[in-house]
């Protein structure tokens, strides 16, 4: 009987949010961008390829999927042996993780919490703040102008322990220049992290850097250009130091069997590749034309997608109208991704590189919405 | 030149180590079971299945690999849908997660820091102190006597926020009673995890206690009965303010597209799992009868493994024993797993359930071992 009213009573009282770590109760968690199912919708709102992933994938999880009762490397080593390979580096100096978000997410786990402040610019990836607070850390937030120009003195004179920049930066697909980045990550003193998520699509990367700079960190992803967003596999470029703290604190097995056999012929098919990124690099900027044909402004783009500002129209705010676009488009079976609530942001879309007659459909949507004035 | 100056300074004074969190600079991380590449090992090391997986995860994972360019579905829902359904309970009372292991790691991001200790008892999953040690979390360890009975009034009486349970336990496979776990989880206040990493192979599971007691998680894995081990699966069962609070702190993509499918078909195969079930636990009691027969303790086990201290041999402690058995079937290419370090555990090996055939090959290895006085 004890027992019973004792249980009872907890039944009805305990509640886990006040069990929850305080920044953990008081947080929300990052939103992804839709994910519709089935249907005939025009997708541009993940920055996903339109195009499959080489065909050795399939071919290379088909033979893995035999073995799956067996644990996968734990380091997933044939990988980072590859990676290293491939730009030069030392096994070492790679840490691979499932999704480049889990790699982002260690970091923070390695190198911020309540008295370990971490800093961004802004705006940027909305994920980096999600994961700080999950630490209990404070995130210091550095403004870009509407010029979109590398903050280098702002970033120098920050004393956070942890820097996140995103290179070519998103939303607005804008590369900074080398020379730029490392004159900011020279003048930091805490672990400078730069996501290259976009980066086969941009004119430079920082891998050279890490032969002069002991404290950058390169994040890596093969969301994007590799057409393998599904397969969840990211990537760290760092010094062996960097990358043994992030082991101490991943999962035993963070990346399963079918994933590390699947980037890993994805990595090797260069070819197949190349001619991917060249062909979003050609839709990329035949489709910035267009927009800026039509009155747009779109900040010059580095990655897989434009970040553009509708025209002025009459009777609606730059941010009326951006949200009226992406509504209309919306209707109309074509998402997008749009960022209210920053000056910066709530007057753009930001619109992925499909393949050519996608971008067309879209035009000629943009083409109706202009002429509804 | 001051540049280069301050650059060249850099490079070699500063320390990754010094800008890492100090609880991640003191731990060591979670060594898992050795993974031997090639060769004609006897693998009894890593409690992974001997069977493979049913075929029909072959067949899903290659319909989904046309699908890699897309991001996953974020909540997994598919999967969190029919393990409700398999264990009479809502959708948004399971959280799907990149392997047992990730369910285990953001139990303690959202249940555990400096000022919210955790508890476990001793021995059990290594894993647990090591995830407490990342979130500066101190572990409180209630020990077993050698009856491995739950030590029901010592949880009852401890005041952390988080426990680990694992039932059957590991590396013991003794089962604890229904009555004993509802009685311990009853009296403690914090959030009560059962690890049932192993309850397939049980006779009992804590899924009724749920509509019960609000504090109590249930966590699970595909690695061992599904033999999914390569795949990295886990979920949990738990109120649905449990689950939301996880899901807030999970990167948003954690279980990637093949992971999802080959699962979902690997559960919906209820027959095949039927069968390996079944076949284990046959192959399980012959193997624990056939050392009893010859002198070994060892506890009756509700895993896929067998807990097994060897008898006494002149000369040797029963540690030695134990030490000496253990170096004796590696050079035999015989793995199996020791625990050296913990008067409950150094006399014993733990000896995963692997075919018929390759546990007569070990018994006949003992006995090489036995006749060698």
């Amino acid at each position: 009987m004890g027992i019973s009213i004792a249980m009872s009573s907890k039944r009805t009282e305990w509640r886990a949010e006040d069990k929850a770590l305080p920044q953990v109760r008081t947080m929300h968690a990052y939103v992804p961008g839709k994910q519709p199912v089935g249907g005939d919708w025009i997708k541009l709102n993940t920055n996903e390829l339109p195009y499959p992933a080489s065909p050795a994938v399939a071919a290379a999880v088909a033979a893995e999927v035999e073995k799956l009762r067996l644990y996968p490397n734990p380091l997933s080593q044939p990988l980072r042996e590859h990676i290293a390979a491939m730009n030069g580096l030392l096994p070492e100096q790679v840490f691979v993780g499932n999704g480049c978000d889990e790699v982002l997410a260690l970091l923070t786990r390695v190198f911020s919490d309540g008295r370990n402040i971490a800093c961004m610019t802004q705006p940027s990836y909305s994920l980096y703040p999600v994961l700080t607070q999950i630490q209990a850390a404070q995130m210091q937030k550095i403004p870009f102008a509407r010029d979109m120009k590398l903050p280098v003195e702002a970033i120098r004179a920050c004393t956070a322990n942890l820097l996140f920049l995103t290179n070519p930066n998103a939303p607005t697909g804008v590369e900074f220049a080398p020379e730029d980045i490392r004159t900011a990550a020279e003048g930091f003193e805490g672990v400078f992290v730069i996501d290259e998520t976009y980066a086969d699509f941009a004119r430079h990367n920082a891998v050279a850097m890490l032969a002069e700079l002991p404290n950058i960190v390169i994040t890596r992803s093969l969301s994007k250009s590799y057409g393998l967003a599904g397969l969840r596999l990211g990537y760290a470029l760092a010094s062996a130091q960097i990358v043994a703290l992030l082991d101490k604190v991943r999962d035993s097995y963070n990346v399963n069997r079918l994933s590390q056999a699947g980037a890993l012929a994805a990595l090797k098919d260069e070819a197949y590749h190349d001619e991917l990124v060249a062909t979003i690099k050609a839709t990329r900027e035949s489709f910035r034309d267009a927009l800026l044909a039509r009155g747009f402004f779109a900040y010059p783009s580095s990655g897989n997608f434009v970040f553009a500002e509708p025209p002025a129209r009459t009777g609606l705010s730059m941010t009326e109208a951006a949200s009226s676009l992406f509504a209309y488009l919306e209707a109309k079976r074509i998402l997008v991704r749009y960022f209210p609530g920053d000056a910066l942001t709530e007057s753009f879309l930001r619109i992925s590189i499909g393949r050519p007659e996608q971008m067309d459909r879209l035009l000629q949507t943009v083409d109706q919405w202009l002429s509804n004035e």
